[in-house]
Parts: structure tokens; sequence; C-alpha cells
């Protein structure tokens, strides 16, 4: 069978094989036959890696958030700032101390190059904090000694030895507070093994680690270059010469350039590394920091425990969103929406007689299924041990065989309904689809969706307490707008007015005189299509007396399409409180 | 420094180290010291693994789109569909086939259950191709066997043994084909090394592979479970004791549950195989398969051609996106928004350093920079290579040291812009800050934003042509709405009228009639915040006269709010036209 590839055209003159210009040699490493056996001490850097490489740096609120979310998921190494460079970050280092935020088993780790009035500022930060890792570096590579330092290996080394001895000096400063380190030689994966090895040996002997106070000495593979059995090798190579290497702490700090950070991180800490540095949802710089909760639930699925709480991953989710302003992926790992979708039958399948299987083990065997082995086809951990429900797996996909409800609500009818309302509605076709039975077509879904958000096309069969029936709105420009509306209310027929800011608030103030309490939530359009005598769709998320839920209005005219949505979740609202009158005016 | 890191909680007990359930024992592994030297066979599974797991599956359309970006990109095994599983797939097949779609040089290949009545559909389905791959397989793992198939080892081999009779008796129905085998173990990684063996050995013999027809056996991670060393242990352990090695193209599927398939895949390749299946940007079941575009890319910056072309990346991300309607995420390696990005201080400096060395360098050697090996400090990868241009990213983060142009106009302002709008804004504020220089401040940005997009609040520094002063709408849900306007042209200020299905049309009539060419192709709003009482601020995308460019509006009445984007963007058009004749009326 031939193999047809051909040249790309691609410039690989322009590069070279990494082990050709760094070369790590150690044909009898042993890491390859090792097992991971505990979890490493783990270090979050979501604060100042992640935090530096956001479009939306963190405000204090949401950097108080974070740390929050760190501490309770059981973080007890957590770099808080690089506050010499970043007054934002000074300023929220000394509100966790000056506000006691820290808990007592928690150390706060701050970064900082090596240079003295940077220390300087460093130690200023951290004054009163029970204890802290003084975290320093300098770059070490032979590319940045050359381009950016213009210095030999003697310059840098003195650069991190003066840092050392800066560090010691300014300890005076803060006498209260116990003091760690932890060196780094920023971008260790360019700099050539014996370089980094002397430079870290020298920081080592100027620090005398003791066992009551070890140095961490941080490896970062600042930019991820090479197969992450390499990285492996220079560690445990490293290992070997590191000079106290028993008053030392070998950390990782793996980035995900290659997209094989986890692995890097894995098998570096196989090959004699401590400890891991890294961000929830592999956040961080250009393509991340090594993502924290792929490799604690990497533990977790070999019966190891992370030390770390995952049990609510979706409130970690949730939380790692709005602090980082980026979503994540939906096939991140563990975490992701999609993670844990089986959308082909035949999976389907397996995974239905996988969990028949371990109810009718756990019956013979008179246990509870949680007390077995775990043990379904394509569900590599229980979704219920993080928190997710294996139910609204199986509801989403349920109707996926032909390609899924808001698919096909999308391609036939050009809706793009918001992911909440995506859920809320997979409900409503699942409770039809369970009580009936059978395939569901993209005909019957847009009736049940019809049925459900839109009034009937046919008079007779209308549903819903309140249509509007005109609209007059009028403007000055002033900020207040005038709303004239013809309102059926059950049988009777109104005009009403009321003003507001806009429209929608408007209607909003005629609904409340109606004896509707309501507030809004959200609101999303959307255009059907391009140009401006398009049809627009408008999805409200309201609560109505007490009840939350969304509505949906069609209508070429923008702000009608916000009144109409208005009107259907409030028809929907009430339909729902009495279901079996809802053709009758309430 | 003590370790004070807590028991988590989690039900560690339910799961049990991969290595205790199925142990690959390999002390004598070669792989490790082995170096990548030239491309695998690669195989693009997009249109069926990946295709399977979206949310909303591709369309006839979107398959073709996708095909053909995986031929110009260079594959030449391309896996089409599922035909016996769904009449989409079947008919997709057939339609590449009947309208000569399929290059000489490429081969499809079709997946099948090793099932009699869905081989001889798959046969149908490749009727008068010219080549085919015809990719078998069965679930072979302990766990399956045990609840799916209720069989034992000998049961599974049989099925696998079976499906090989039939696919070669139901080639006699293909004469016009030259047909080719894959044979899968399927959840492989769950099945024992020797049964794994066993059966694959027993196809292999089945089949009788020769130097011409080589038979594919394809060891897939249908579930990652394991360390990526373990697999590619599992691979060589594989690779030297597979019958008819010599005739045997050994192919790895790695998945991504545990974030190491491409570590999987790299580690595999080094261990004895030769081709790799996956899907662009990683799509796939659950956390999907593993992403060819990292594997790709990762050998470029080795100086190994990929054959295949990432020197459009960009291109390719959009149009992977639009067939999976799944963004690539901003962190994806090698195509992802960020990932050449440097917001820190430092790197950026860094950056520039090195690309004034490389250029130094070029001159003192008199050859072109791009005759050099690539060395920028933070840049494993020319962006340039890959169809990225530096000069974007430099753009969109020279503002970035306090936070980004986005960033402080959302928290300062709420003002959430639409990506599209923050590069156009984003190459305002670059124009203003080239030409003055200096940091930007929150305030400067949003004086140059509202210079740019919002009337200013004193009325004598107005600018734009027109200015909306009053609006009235009507209308009785007849499908028409009625306009009518008192707008400001210059110094006249006159009443203007006209219909459409919304104001939005209504309003774009009447800047035609006042002799603007305008076309709408896109709008998004927003509330700044919750409630119906909020400011709501809307973004529209219009050509004027030609040109592309966005208008913004904020007011409480969302109708309102779209109209007054239209205006700015239409005044932003004029002065863009004549800019110095700004307050002049056209």
């Amino acid at each position: 069978m031939q193999n047809r590839q051909q040249p790309s055209g691609l410039p690989i003159h322009k590069y070279a094989p990494y082990q050709s210009v760094l070369p790590v040699d150690l044909p009898d490493r042993t890491w390859p036959t090792k097992s991971i056996t505990h979890a490493p001490r783990w270090c979050a850097v979501d604060l100042r890696d992640g935090n530096q490489a956001l479009i939306d740096p963190m405000s204090p609120e949401r950097k108080r958030i974070m740390f929050d979310l760190l501490v309770r998921m059981g973080f007890k190494e957590i770099e808080v700032g690089f506050p010499s460079a970043s007054q934002t970050d000074f300023d929220f280092v000394r509100s966790l101390i000056e506000d006691d935020l820290i808990p007592d088993d928690v150390t706060i780790q701050v970064l900082t190059q090596s240079r003295e009035s940077l220390i300087a500022r460093t130690y200023e930060s951290i004054t009163g904090a029970k204890r802290a890792i003084v975290h320093f570096y300098n770059s070490t590579s032979a590319l940045q000694r050359e381009v950016v330092f213009r210095t030999d290996v003697a310059g840098v080394k003195e650069i991190a030895l003066q840092g050392a001895r800066w560090c010691k000096q300014y300890e005076a400063t803060v006498p209260g507070t116990e003091i760690f380190y932890e060196y780094s030689p920023e971008s260790y994966t360019g700099t050539e093994l014996e370089t980094a090895l002397e430079i870290c040996n020298a920081v080592l002997d100027e620090l005398q680690p003791t066992p009551e106070r070890q140095v961490i000495i941080n490896l970062p593979a600042t930019v991820e270059m090479a197969t992450p059995n390499v990285y492996a090798d220079s560690i445990e190579w490293m290992h070997r010469r590191l000079a106290h290497r028993e008053n030392v702490l070998l950390s990782l700090h793996p980035h995900n350039d290659r997209g094989t950070a986890v692995a890097a991180a894995e098998l570096g800490y196989l090959a004699g590394a401590d400890r891991i540095e890294g961000c929830l949802f592999g956040n961080g710089e250009r393509t991340g920091n090594v993502d924290l909760v792929a490799l604690g639930i990497n533990l977790l699925t070999q019966g190891i425990d992370p030390q770390l709480d995952f049990s609510d991953l979706d409130e970690i989710k949730r939380t790692a969103e709005y602090c980082n302003q980026l979503k994540v992926h939906e096939r991140s790992p563990w975490a992701g929406d999609l993670v844990y979708t089986a959308f082909s039958g035949s999976h389907q399948d397996a995974i239905k007689k996988g969990f028949e299987a371990m109810d009718a083990r756990a019956a013979a065997e008179g246990v509870g299924v949680d007390d077995l082995v775990w043990a379904v086809p394509y569900l590599p951990v229980d979704p219920k041990d993080l928190g997710r429900s294996y139910e609204a797996v199986i509801r989403v996909n349920s109707q996926s065989g032909k390609g899924g409800v808001a698919y096909l609500l999308k391609t036939d009818h050009k809706l793009d309904l918001p992911r909440k309302l995506q859920i809320e509605f997979s409900g409503v076709v699942q409770a039809k689809t369970d009580a009936e039975g059978g395939e569901v077509t993209s005909e019957q879904i847009w009736e049940i969706f019809q049925d459900e958000y839109l009034p009937a096309a046919v008079a007779d069969e209308k549903w819903g307490r309140f249509e509007l029936l005109s609209t007059r709105t009028a403007s000055d420009m002033t900020g207040e707008v005038r709303l004239d509306a013809t309102l059926r209310d059950g049988e009777a027929i109104d005009g009403v007015t009321a003003t507001g800011n806009g429209p929608i608030a408007a209607f909003l103030s005629i609904m409340q005189e109606e004896g509707i309490s309501i507030r809004l939530f959200d609101y999303v359009e959307h255009a059907l299509s391009a140009g401006g005598d398009a049809l627009a769709a408008s999805y409200v998320e309201l609560e109505v007396d007490g009840r939350t839920l969304w509505g949906v209005g069609i209508d070429a005219d923008i702000s009608t399409a916000s009144l109409k949505a208005v009107v259907s979740a409030v028809n929907r609202a009430i339909r729902l409180e009495a279901p079996d009158r809802e053709l009758v005016e309430a």
C-alpha cells in the first residue's frame, strides 16, 4: 500500500531537532519502569502565570474569588502574584495579608526577578505574612544569554547567585515571616543541562538548604520544545546530580506549546520530581501551563488521592471561567461539556449495559454500587464523583441519533438557542419522548418547540393568556420611551400604555400592572440571516412569579421580537402553574 | 518544608491502577532512546470519529468542505464515514464517488462493524471507487466481552475472523475497486495484550497481507487509560510480536481522555508504529481524537516535514470551526488565538531582541532572515510560516500592560465588543498610540472609543453627518413596521418616514434615500447589566459605500441603540472617506 504523501513546502530548513541542539543523554533512565503512587506537591500559579496571560487580567475581586477557590480545593502552596512588577499584584498580596485571608496551612508564593530593587519590593509586599515562598528567577537559556542579556554562563550564574544573596539579605526586613526559597532557571528547556545544573547547584550552595528549610528548584519548560520523554530524561538527569538533593524539592513547571504538558508533568514526576506547578484547565502563557485538573483527576482514575477536591467540578469550572474570562473548551479533559457524552448508539448501548452490570453485581454481592470498582465502557470515571450528573449527559444525547435538538433547530429553522435554553428545551423534548417513545424527527422537534415557546399558527389552537396585537413606540432621545400596546389578556382586548427607558422596560411595567411579578435576567438576539429585512429571534430569561424560565419571540422587528419573547415566557409560567387551565383566563 | 496537603475525600476505592489490571511489561523497551525522523502516514478521521462526536453533525455541504480541506492539506487517507450505520454517511460516500471528487492519489476509508449485513452495505457504498480501505472492527476489551457481548476471547476472536471472511467474500461485489483492509481491536487499551495479539494475528493469518497489499492493524486508545509511556510500551510489545509484521502497517488511534493523546501518538510512533489516525484540532468522541495539527506542526519545529500543508493555519481553523460548529480554543497548540501572544513585558522585550538579533545576523551573513534557523525567545515557531502575522500579535498586545483594550472597555464601561470589532478598534488605538507614544490609560481608550464610535457629549464637538433626533414606530403585527424619524443631515433637520419589516430595515431604506449605499452584515446586542431598565449596547457591521465597518449605539431602548449604531457606522464611513471634511455636510 503505497505511501502517497508529498512534501508540504513548509520551510523545514528553519528548524533543527531539539536533540541536535540540546542533547539529553540518559540511556540508563529508570522513569519508564516506574508508576505514580501518590500525589505530588501542588502549586497553583493561576494568580500569576495564568493571570498574566489573560486578555482580561483579573480584577482584585476576581483574584480574590480565584484565591478562595484554590484554597477550597485544597491547594497549600499558591503563587499569588509578581508584586514587584505590578501595583495590582502588590496591592492584592497586601490585601490577603492585611485582611487575614490566608489560612494557617496555606503558604503564599511570590515571584520576582533576580534584581535587588525588585527583591526589596517583594519582601515589602509579604510583610506580616506568617509564611511565604520567595520565588526568584533569571533566564539561563543559550538564546537569551546571547540576544537578551549579552552575557556568558558565568554572567547568568552570577545574576542567580547575587539574587540568592539579596534574598537572604532582605530576609531581615520581614522578621515575623518564615521564608522559604524557590529558584527557577527560567527557559530551562532552552538551557544546556550542564549549565542548568551548574547554576542550580551554585544557588543551592549559597542557600544551604536544611531538612527544616528545604529549597525548591523549579525546572520550567518555559517553552515546550521536545517530546515529553526528553523532558523526563532531563529531569532524571538533574534529579541524580542536584547538590543537597535530600533537602531540595524538585519542581516542574511545564508549558503546553506542543500539546504535551500533561504528559511532561507525569513523566517528569516519574523521573524524580516532587512538585508540580500549573493552572486550572491549563490556563497560562500562550498554550498555557500544565492543566492541574487533568493531572489531579488522572490520579483519581488510578485510585490515587489527588489531595485536591474535584467533587464539584462544574463549580470549579464556572469559577475559573468567571475569573479568567476564558471558556473551558468542550473537550477539556474531565471538565468539558462534551467529555462524558456518547453520541454514538453503540457507545450508548455499551454504557447502558455497563450500568446494568454494575447494578446486578452490587445486588449479587449485597453492597452499594459505589462500593464496586467503577467499570462502565467509554466512561473512564464516574461523572457523579465529580459532581456531574450522568442523567444530564443522557438527556442531551437521547435525541441525537440523527443530529440533536440544537442542531436540527439551527439547520432547519436557523435558531441558535443560548446554551441554557438548549438545556431547558432538551428537558422538554425528553419529557415528551419519554412519554411517547420512538425516534424524534426534526418536524416533531419543531412542533414541540412551537408548542412550548411560540403561539400556534392556527388561531383556534392558541394557548397563552397574553397576546400582543399592536405596538406604538415614541422616543425623543431623552432616555424615555413611551409604549402604547394593544394586549389580549384572556378574552379581553385592552389598550395599555407605559413608559420606560426602552420598550422592554415599559412592557415589563405593563406586565407588573397586570399582576405578574417579573424580572429580566438575560436576553440574546440574533438575525436569522444577513440583511436588514431578515427575521430576528429574541430569547429572554425571566423570573416570573418566582420561576426562572425562557421565552422566545420571532419577528422582523427586533424590538417586537423581544416583547413577544417576554409574552412567551409569561404565558409559559402561567401554563406551568396551571397546566390544565391553560386556555382559561387566570 | 512540611507538606500540608490533605486527603480529598474523593472515592479513590472505586478506581484501580491501570498497570494492576492490565499490566504491560517491557523492561527492555527501546522507544525512549529513539527520535522521530520522518512523518508518519496520516489518516484523518474528521468525517467519521470527529463527525459522530459533534453536537451538530456536519451537513452534506459541511462534509464536502471538510473533505476538500483535508485533500488540500495533503491527506492521502481519509476516513469518510460509517456508511452502513448512517444514511447520511452512505449518501456522502456515494456523492464523493459519483461526482468524481476523490483525487487519484487519495484513498477513502470506510468504517464498519464486523457484521455481514453492515459489511455488505459498506461495499455497496464504495462501488465505483478506484481504491478504498475497508476498516472493520469489533470491541475486544475484557469489560465489553463481559457486559456487552457476554462472550469469551474465543468469541470475540471469531467475530473478528468472521468479519475478515465476509470482507473477502464481498470484495467480489466491487470488481473495479482496489480494496485494502484495516482491522481495529476496538477498546484495545482495555484489552489484555496477549488477547489483542492473538486476535490481530488471527485476522492477519486470515487476510494474508503481501507487500503489494499490506494490512493496517490499528490499535486504538478508544479510551485513554494510562500515562502515554504505558501506551508506547504496549505498542512496542505488539510491534515486536505481530505476525506478517513486514506487510503490516501498525496504526495508532489515540483518544485524549487524560489530556495526553499527542504524547501517546508521539511515543507510540517512536515505539514502532507507522501510521496515526486523528482529527484536526483534536475533535472527536468525548475529549477528542489526537490533534493532527499539534502532531504535524510539532514535526515542523524539529525540522521534519509533516507532509501536510499548514501554511494557512487560520484558514484551516476557520474551516474546521465552520464544519464542526465548535470553536478551536484560544490555547489550542499552534492554532489558538493566544498562542503567539506575549502579554508580559519581559517576554515582549525578549521577543523584540530576538527579532533584532536575527535581522543583524542575516545582514552580517548576507542572507535573508528566512535562511537562518529560527531563534526567537518564547516563539517556538515563526508564526509567519503558518500564515499568522507577528504584527497582528503585537498590535493586540501593545496596550496590554495594564489589561488590554477589550478588558478596560468591559471593566470600566461594561461594553463587551464582538471579536471582529475588538480587532477593528485595536487598530484604531494602535494608530493613535503609534502617533502619540506613551502608555494608554483607560480614560484615553474610552475617549478614543467615544471619538471613533459615539457622538461626543459636548454639542460643539459633534462630528458626523447624521444624527437621530426622535423616532416613532408603529406595528400592528402584520410583519410591517412604520418608522417616523427626525434626522439631522448636516445642518438640515428633516422628518423622514419609511416602512420595513422592522425599524432597522426601515432605517436602512431611509439611508438609501439619502444616497448612502448600505448593507447589514451582522448585529449583536447586549444589556449592560441585568434588569429591564438597563442600558443596551448595539454593535452593527455594515457595508457602507463599499467599505465594511462597525458602528456602535448605546441606549436604554434596544431598538434605538441599533439605529444609533447604524448612524455611527455611516458617519464613520463618511469621515474615513473625507477625514478633513468631517464636520461639513457631504
